[in-house]
């Protein structure tokens, strides 16, 4: 799409959001008082009274980068985004959409006419459409292909193709090549000619005449080198380049390891079929980050805050089925020893305490883990010492802590014995939860499943059962 | 430092760390075996026997690029990764250091000696020594201190008066500034004469006299536009700019809305002063997203996976510490009860499923919201309906599962009445759940803490002493 010069932010976002919310506040208060005396219901953007908030609103918007105005779609309820989005010029719609959150994008788009659509996606490159696509009604998507020349329908196809986890999907065309056999006063003189120079262009692709990488030309090894130097000479050879059926995330890593700016995207051949720009890339860290803050808290996946209450159930509701089941399965845990707690009701009131702190350090244990194993940090060589190591803290932290609470048991209870058992299965649960905050994970990756995924649940399940069975059973053993 | 080449990989990361620690087993095998046939220890580097397999090992990390060995380092024991450490090359030293994480960083620090720091900080810029000074020892800062040059010294200084959330100690000086009135053919013949630009170079920028930012003028404009035209009549007038006492993640998500690569920071009189790239910014954003799952799981900072024993227990001790109170306080309220679940044991059974799937719910509200915040999301005035709709869920939920457990209380106790009391406390609890939810992190937030912290630890203690005073007090009011 074209490109938007980012202005000089006079004010904060917060700042914007706040007076763009200002603005619908007193739009709507302005309805709602001409609806109560004229005593019906009129269409809020046809009535006359409004006009002056809205020009005022629509003004503050056109000033906005973009970006910022996705930003306050995002962060505003449903029936004022769609007040907001219907002020926003239309021939910045394209912009936006590419902007905002998915969940967030749906909702806009089921807001908008077929050709409104066809417009917003008419100035998009082949990788946009095709970023865009899947959200699209299948009749809006078959009129843009058509409208397409060949050689971008069959980029946006190929996009299509990859995996949204595979680089193929978050590639994009706009690259410029150039031969290495030319001089870098000819590569200058070239670039002179195109007017316009892609995004991100940090370096030019250097491809041979069967368009085959052979190289990179950096802008800044242009810049600072003579220019009667040719381009083979100038240009480094082996650049960081990437597959299109490579993993996408792990690009992002290597992008953020070598501080790339752009990256070239080569087929099995060799052959240069597209680029990845570091924007993509740091859009998807971020979206990793967040899905395994998401996930291990049992949540499908990204939830647009004002989503209506229906998606917001289906998006919780699959974990918290596990949870009930999990739940269930420590209730017949405790069902096993009613005998005991009607006997001794101290342990009724004792449970808890092992059962929760066992869920708490196991999270600590398993959060750790998930993000070493997102960070590449754990291999198979060094699963046994990890083990090892938060087995140590665990046992520690028993001692210690069980100790603590055994002796607040026995001045509950003054019962020397009952201490002794809370700190033996405060200590036993602590080690449980080690073990599994370790195992989970690792199993789940070595099944080829996100190790992030419900990790918190499972491993409460795991904290519950067993700190009830190794409390219960204990004091069964040995109080009674 | 100096620039590296990244090469093209031609391998994945993790097969490079496997081949490193295949040969620093088969190093230490051949140890083990020299050791016991010696029977006596010996100095591991000198050891001949092991020569051969060191000088392997040593070629292997000469091939990678600095932060693939950081990465490597981060993911190996202590024992190996001074081992590892040792086999750098010296000139890679500094290097490495900014690469690494900080936990990782200290472990690396306290192996080396004072000439070995010095040399390795030696060829360092302003602002990566800032970045190193704070685990440096104390006299070997003051020696750099005195090796630099006055303005060299002043940036160092400047750099380390910011707080590290600031925008003021992450930019860098390395600025390609030119003035407005001269031609673009003049600017490109000296950027000839510097022989070298700095990394991600994407703008020049434009100062007058007194060093006040004029404008930036896009490598992209400068390659594209007549070398006639005057710098004035082609740059950018009102870049996006920061000042050095921002916050520094405000900035990061700045350069993610805009899609920037560098970008210049001024002091409050516009002078320019410095400049933000790209790349601090995205290893801000990933310590940021992993700092809220480590927060919300109960850790108080980044933890090194191979840091000793008891490092890991001060690094969780706070939270652990917190937890054992609210577990305490959860176990009083049951103690209230304890006359109750004497006459009806079938309660203690069924007490953890009302706090448990609470608290399961409640993490899902609160990870939500926290997210919500992170990205700005969330303004005061759209808390009110925010609440509404979490209670919505909560309510749904209440009744769908806790019907469903209600039904499970009636199957296994044949009492209606469980049953009912069991889906009344559910729904009730993850009413909490929502409510507290949503307020915990609103309230830190207005206290002007991290929303995230302790957020899984804090709404755990309401729904578990919340989910058992509701349950065991209606049980009390009517079942008894």
């Amino acid at each position: 799409m074209t490109e938007v010069e980012a202005k000089k932010p006079q004010e904060s976002l917060q700042d914007r959001l706040s007076q763009v919310v200002e603005l619908l506040h007193r739009h709507k208060l302005v309805e709602d008082l001409t609806h109560r005396q004229e005593g019906h219901h009129q269409d809020r953007v046809e009535n006359l009274v409004h006009r002056q908030n809205l020009v005022e609103l629509q003004r503050k918007l056109d000033e906005l980068h973009p970006a910022d105005i996705a930003h306050i779609l995002e962060a505003l309820p449903l029936d004022d985004r769609l007040t907001v989005w219907q002020l926003v010029k239309a021939e910045r719609d394209g912009d936006i959409l590419l902007e905002v959150s998915d969940a967030v994008r749906e909702t806009l788009i089921a807001d908008m006419e077929d050709h409104e659509l066809l417009a917003a996606a008419r100035d998009m490159d082949a990788d946009e459409l095709a970023d865009l696509a899947p959200e699209l009604p299948r009749d809006v998507v078959l009129e843009l292909m058509e409208s397409l020349d060949a050689q971008q329908r069959e980029r946006v196809r190929s996009a299509l193709s990859y995996d949204e986890d595979q680089v193929g999907a978050l590639m994009d065309f706009e690259m410029v090549t150039i031969r290495d056999d030319v001089s870098l006063e000819v590569v200058l003189r070239y670039l002179r000619r195109l007017k316009e120079l892609p995004g991100h262009t940090d370096k030019l692709f250097v491809v041979d005449y069967d368009g085959v990488l052979k190289g990179v030309l950096p802008i800044k090894r242009l810049l600072v080198n003579d220019p009667d130097r040719k381009v083979v000479d100038v240009m480094a050879n082996d650049p960081v380049s990437f597959h299109p059926d490579e993993d996408a995330y792990e690009a992002a890593q290597a992008f953020e390891r070598y501080d790339l700016v752009s990256a070239p995207v080569v087929d099995k051949g060799g052959k240069l079929i597209g680029r990845l720009t570091i924007d993509e890339m740091v859009d998807l860290i971020r979206e990793e980050s967040e899905s395994e803050v998401l996930n291990m808290a049992g949540l499908r996946e990204e939830e647009d805050i004002f989503a209506s209450v229906w998606k917001s159930l289906r998006n919780r509701w699959s974990w918290l089925a596990i949870n009930l089941i999990t739940a269930f399965l420590a209730s017949r845990v405790i069902g096993l020893f009613e005998g005991s707690i009607e006997r001794l009701v101290a342990l009724a009131a004792l449970m808890p305490i092992v059962a929760g702190i066992g869920g708490n350090s196991g999270n600590q244990t398993i959060t750790m883990i998930v993000r070493a194993l997102a960070l590449d940090q754990v291999s198979t060589g060094n699963t046994a010492r990890l083990l090892r190591k938060e087995l140590a803290v665990s046992l520690i932290n028993g001692v210690v802590w069980g100790g603590v609470i055994g002796l607040v048991a026995y001045t509950l209870y003054d019962s020397w014995s009952l201490g002794v058992v809370m700190t033996a299965a405060m200590t036993l649960n602590l080690l449980l939860a080690a073990l599994m905050g370790v195992l989970i994970p690792m199993t789940l990756i070595r099944l080829g499943k996100d190790p992030a995924m419900g990790a918190s649940v499972m491993i409460t399940a795991m904290t519950d059962s067993g700190g009830f069975f190794i409390f219960l059973g204990l004091a069964t053993l040995f109080l009674l």
